[in-house]
């Protein structure tokens, strides 16, 4: 069976990276970038340069887009409705749940079928194990119908028929990494105002931080689905005293103090509302926007 | 050989652990307790009780303190100086690295050996695989002496002769923890606003949280000791511009952005002042208060 060609608009690093998965997948790959000059990298692969965005859209085959913003996204493909209709559009550039669900509308308005992705794995990870690209979209047959082609990029996995539930998935996946990057970060730093090499104390805080992730994640989700928050392990009465002693330890150690004085903030009203007998999913309770 | 007697001031949820662990263990326990019915337990299981903390510090062996505060150590252990002349105190109560600094002066005036521990495990944990209490020290001598008995708490783990060291080691371990601990529950919050069960997204939050921290830490580590932050992955200009989509999202949907404009803060400096083209890394040497 010949493979499916594909277009690939956006040649940054991570679209570059995309294409250049399909072209060794064996997909007839055309390519094409506001600035010309990244295609030849991709060309010597054997990539087929186009001269427009509408030429690589009306190349065959699906269309993904990977640039910087959905602004750009808009701006791109706002006239270009008409050659896109009756078309499959994936769109894999970084954005909110709301642009998604925007350029779905558009999309639908005008014929045309409408899938977003969010790319769990940085450029140099692409069609390596272990990287995954979420999809969503009204359409699941048309993503069941391009999956062994997107397969060729990473592992796909389907989160549904909301457009806006990939970029959900992503920024919640990010979130979560964004959370331990900070905590990493405040913790190298207070080691280190104690002149301690950071790679001795790294295996311990490796060792740490996945200890407690495993701990933590299946039965705060289980707390959260119950709405049980109940533990009898470090409730948040007592994460609630005993935290001034690290806003304090920062501060005495010429640390700052900011990153972590909205978990003091939560901690005291978790407790003040009557929550202090309860473990740290109930920490997700309260961050609904009062 | 017979086993060391020691003693227990103190017996909250993890006071009680330690010196329920000692007896398993086969060592004559002498306890006390402010509120004496908590002794009883223990007292069933083979301790002694005291009705002092002076009859408890004088029974022999290593005194071992657990209390809520390192302000009821002192108060509780101020008047009983020349009891504990001679003898090794262990402080295994949550602090601050100062504090634990100003009891080791304390103690050294009065001719106490003083060990400072940062427990890294609920009471749940204590004498259970993976548990370990962090020491540190004038004497490391005395720790060595007994840490035979020490083990019978959990996997011991010495850190050095500044006292403060053990507490620093524990908060930097749980600010870790805590940071992990922020971006899961703003995951599964954000996850949550669009009605998606929690343990639906457990297990891909769970394996990306992992993964992400087996990825960062040891690289931050090499960063940060050798001072080359440049990364050719995800740097901080790429995440400074994807960054306010994340806090937009969270707004969208309903959430508090508190916890994560810091980073926003943090990622905006960093690239204001040139570092754009670092890692995460990064970050951990902008946290120095100005």
């Amino acid at each position: 069976m010949p493979h499916t060609p594909v277009s690939v608009l956006g040649l940054g690093l991570m679209g570059t990276a995309l294409a250049s998965a399909l072209i060794k997948a064996g997909h007839p790959t055309t390519v094409w970038n506001r600035t010309e000059s990244k295609t030849g990298p991709l060309v010597a692969q054997g990539a087929v340069p186009a001269a427009t965005a509408r030429d690589a859209i009306t190349a065959g085959g699906p269309v993904i887009v990977c640039l910087t913003t959905n602004d750009n996204v808009r701006a791109l493909l706002a006239p270009e409705a008409e050659a896109l209709a009756g078309r499959t559009l994936v769109n894999l550039t970084n954005g909110t749940p709301g642009q998604a669900r925007e350029l779905a509308d558009w999309a639908a308005a005008h014929g045309i079928t409408y899938l977003d992705g969010g790319i769990m794995a940085v450029p140099q990870m692409i069609a390596t194990p272990g990287a995954y690209i979420l999809y969503s979209g009204a359409d699941e047959a048309a993503f069941e119908a391009h999956r062994p082609t997107l397969a060729a990029l990473a592992d796909t996995k389907w989160v549904g028929k909301d457009p806006g539930l990939a970029a959900l998935y992503d920024i919640s996946l990010l979130t979560g990494m964004n959370g331990m990057a900070l905590g990493v970060a405040q913790a190298f730093a207070l080691i280190g105002s104690a002149g301690i090499p950071a790679r001795d104390f790294a295996p311990l805080l490796r060792d740490w931080v996945v200890a407690m992730t495993d701990g933590l994640v299946p039965g705060a989700a289980e707390a959260i689905d119950t709405d049980r928050h109940v533990t009898d392990v470090s409730n948040l009465a007592m994460n609630r005293e005993a935290h001034p002693n690290f806003l304090r330890t920062y501060a005495d150690q010429g640390l700052r103090t900011d990153l972590f004085e909205p978990l003091q903030d939560l901690l005291d009203r978790a407790v003040a509302e009557g929550h202090g007998a309860d473990g740290f999913s109930r920490l997700s309770t309260l961050l609904k926007q009062d």
